[in-house]
């Protein structure tokens, strides 16, 4: 790719925007020399500007659009097209369309970042409906696993396309490794699940012939980690339920953790020597690392933050939003889904 | 109750069967001394009494039932009916009716044990279905979870059974605290989830107000192991795969942290300092301790263990059902659904 990687970045969105955002972009220019990108960033002008100021940030690697208003947490998706028009939300959304932005990046509204996105990007041609995807750390690495909650009930089809986009976000993201994609399921004999599931196992096991990804099969809620499989394809019901117990576990599971290594006097003693040991352990858990779900099945990307992850998650974001691009997503989307759509044409 | 409670074991199933079924007796005897309860076991005559004198068993503690066969682990629920019978698990079941036992443990085939049980036992008078019920950690406690399994799609009158039978569990096994139901869904608001959820939700509301439970609402899976509510309802499919996802969860992060403390010689030197806190750590988690998943529904109760638990977990599942029996669990289901089905009598 000749052209810069332009990352269109809602400035306001978020817990303690605009400082964390403007702060991430920082720590991405940092680690990042090669200066094969470049940022539109929403917002209002003077709290930017303020931000900027606190680092070395040059004025060449950015462009300041002011939006006058911003998305609350509280507006609903029901009234968003007409109360969030100029937000910085809506502005770094619709200036995939207006400006030259190649992917958008917010840190506020989920719920209104999804409607916006849909309303002003469009579906793509073909695609039943759009998923959200997020990433999830395995054995062996990494997993893509959607949809996790933009669809609460979801037929063939629509898993379908969703292991087919997430084999290209695979891909897109992981370019030396292969997609496997497995459908989450309640056992992994052929026999089990719902009907809706057995259909789709049926279908993906011939469309899988078509090369763009292996297909594992039904997998259980016990394997989601171990790396055989890495693009997980669920309804967003069942995998927002997975996501946020898994949450749940590991919060309840490093609470009890911190809790006995607190207990008695040896115990901590312990913690002076195992200090690098378990900082290496929380690194590897750190949850601002997988920071980012991306709405697929639009005809522009969009990433979500976490409205309540630092800047350090926010830097995890932009760095996710910038290997997306990289990766052509977009063209890796349309060649997958051409595959199955080929017989519709 | 002035009358022993009675447990039929089916002393054949899961992995190392006879040997950790009889060692898990020797060890609910050790730890028992009120002899208020009494065994009846089954399956092969000659191998019980081996594996029985190895421990110093009083004989008026238990009696054998010789039973020819054993059901497989490769016996499906479709042929389990014409090739079970007079195995050792459909006679432990059939006692509840032919003899006097109270309560059915097996360690054996999950979907036969289902199959076998909803025959024999029949299901009760407006149970619309039965349910799958288990134990599981929370902040302060434990939950009661289901359906885990039983029922891969569910109405709001299966959800609601879930909840009062569930409720009905809860009181059984922890006298000194009392129920509160929570449905699990994607969000907390009541506008969020499927058409059913919500459906249930408002009837949960009414119903609620009988005074069986307190009902805490919708709950995300994230705030599963909060302790804020203590029956959590769902439909098998999202039950099972919430968890299987939370055990993989668990697997994982104890795999990373173990990694992490033998990574290098301090992290090392630092396990003799934390031996006890990390013994405590481990203690609250073992999954052996919440070995045990109820079937709630039919005319009679039935435990089912884990096949490849060993016999302390064995233990627990033993433990589980004489609490089921004591706390009168039968009873308090039937009164508990008589408050919602009185409209339909």
């Amino acid at each position: 790719m000749n052209t810069k990687i332009i990352i269109a970045i809602d400035a306001m969105g978020g817990e303690n925007a605009p400082f964390k955002n403007i702060k991430g972009v920082s720590l991405f220019l940092q680690k990042n020399k090669n200066k094969d990108f470049f940022f539109n960033l929403f917002g209002n002008e003077d709290l930017i500007k303020k931000e900027l100021s606190k680092y070395n940030i040059s004025s060449d690697q950015y462009k300041i659009f002011h939006s006058s208003t911003t998305v609350s947490d509280e507006e609903t998706p029901l009234t968003a097209i007409k109360n969030s028009k100029d937000s910085s939300m809506w502005n770094s959304i619709n200036s995939q369309i207006t400006s030259n932005s190649n992917i958008t990046l917010s840190a506020g509204n989920t719920g209104v970042l999804f409607v916006v996105s849909r309303m002003l990007l469009k579906t793509i041609e073909f695609v039943s409906k759009p998923a959200l995807a997020g990433l999830w750390p395995n054995e062996k690495g990494m997993n893509v696993v959607l949809d996790l909650g933009a669809n609460v009930e979801c037929d063939e089809k629509n898993l379908i396309d969703f292991s087919e986009m997430g084999a290209a976000l695979y891909k897109a993201l992981f370019p030396n490794d292969s997609p496997k994609v497995a459908l989450l399921n309640i056992g992994s004999e052929e026999i089990k699940g719902t009907e809706i599931l057995k259909k789709t196992h049926a279908k993906l096991k011939e469309i899988s012939k078509n090369g763009d990804f292996e297909f594992n099969g039904f997998i259980e809620g016990n394997k989601i980690t171990n790396g055989e499989s890495n693009v997980i394809v669920t309804d967003g019901f069942t995998g927002n339920i997975a996501l946020k117990t898994a949450e749940g576990t590991v919060k309840f599971i490093t609470d009890s953790l911190k809790q006995s290594l607190t207990s008695n006097f040896l115990a901590k003693i312990s913690l002076i020597f195992s200090f690098f040991a378990l900082k290496k352990f929380k690194d590897k858990l750190d949850p601002r690392k997988f920071n980012g779900a991306i709405f697929l099945g639009l005809k522009g990307p969009v990433v979500k933050s976490h409205g309540s992850t630092d800047a350090v998650g926010f830097y995890h974001s932009i760095d996710l939003c910038y290997r997306i691009i990289k990766g052509d997503l977009m063209n890796k989307i349309k060649s997958n889904l051409s595959h199955i759509n080929n017989e519709i044409k």
